[in-house]
């Protein structure tokens, strides 16, 4: 089951680093993208920077409708997100093709991935970036968890197929939001 | 000892996600700053977008010079990184008050931090997104690892002084690079 997650708390779920499923939803298909280039830039209401080069389908989905939805998974799902790596959804419907649960989102036209621990409904805000960098400003618009995941074991790419799986916990008292 | 790591590979150095530590040099005075909110934007030349708060003292070094180091810390130096976010260097030399060491760059007037296992020289390139969201471009125009460090158990923050230490590696064949 999941939870409204308060916007302002969203930072902390892209902890900074774990690989996303990107979907978006475009003339009547969803799809899939992993993503590791995307930073936080913004606490509230919650900004996301992220790359999404033009070479992916996702690319013209995303442009088009100006809306996504970032999706975390954890290392239950490492070889489904791997999977949507290593193919296009110009070929095949990747929801079907890894067995991932498309729900509708509640404010943008994009699936939820009901698979993952925590889904961001997102639409973008500035496009001033994309020319140059492919670098998208996502603003979060809505915001859902699994309240029962504490300690997400996310994935962290470390490039080629290699990744690192989120590991133990450590609190250190901090000035630091 | 460290080793220059070749451009093109320094995107699996942030891979991404870790905590690093900027270090400035400005009026003569070296500084340090923790920083989880950057993304790699571009392979090579390496391209590294990042946010600096306008309300930091590494904000006015980081805008009058134009230079840095994205120094990468492991674990064993938690204590320090957080030590460094709870201090303002308007105050206090944080190399001093942490038992950092300082090291020359080869390119850029910023020290590289001998204890941390990876250190990336850079130079601002791009200022467009300063204004609106303290979002400085770089360009890592030299970069030191050592090749002891296979694994790195780097550190992710989740917010308020949690930290996630990275865990164990999995590798899947993977066509992302």
């Amino acid at each position: 089951m999941k939870v409204q997650l308060p916007l302002a708390e969203v930072y902390a779920v892209l902890e900074p680093g774990p690989v996303l499923l990107l979907s978006t939803s475009h003339a009547g298909r969803g799809n899939l993208m992993p993503m590791s280039w995307h930073c936080m830039l913004e606490f509230e209401p919650p900004l996301v920077g992220c790359v999404v080069s033009a070479a992916n389908f996702t690319f013209a989905a995303l442009s088009e409708t100006g809306q996504c939805v970032l999706n975390v998974p954890t290392v239950e799902l490492a070889e489904q997100v791997v999977g949507c790596g290593n193919c296009s959804g110009r070929e095949l419907d990747k929801f079907a093709r890894f067995g991932l649960t498309a729900r509708p989102a509640k404010q943008v036209s994009a699936p939820l991935v009901a698979e993952c621990y925590a889904n961001l409904e997102c639409r973008v805000t500035d496009r001033q970036l994309v020319g140059g960098y492919n670098f998208f400003i996502l603003e979060v618009v809505e915001a859902w968890h699994n309240p029962a995941v504490s300690a997400p074991r996310t994935l962290h790419h470390r490039g080629f197929g290699k990744f690192m799986v989120a590991g133990e916990e450590l609190s250190l008292p901090s000035a630091m939001r």
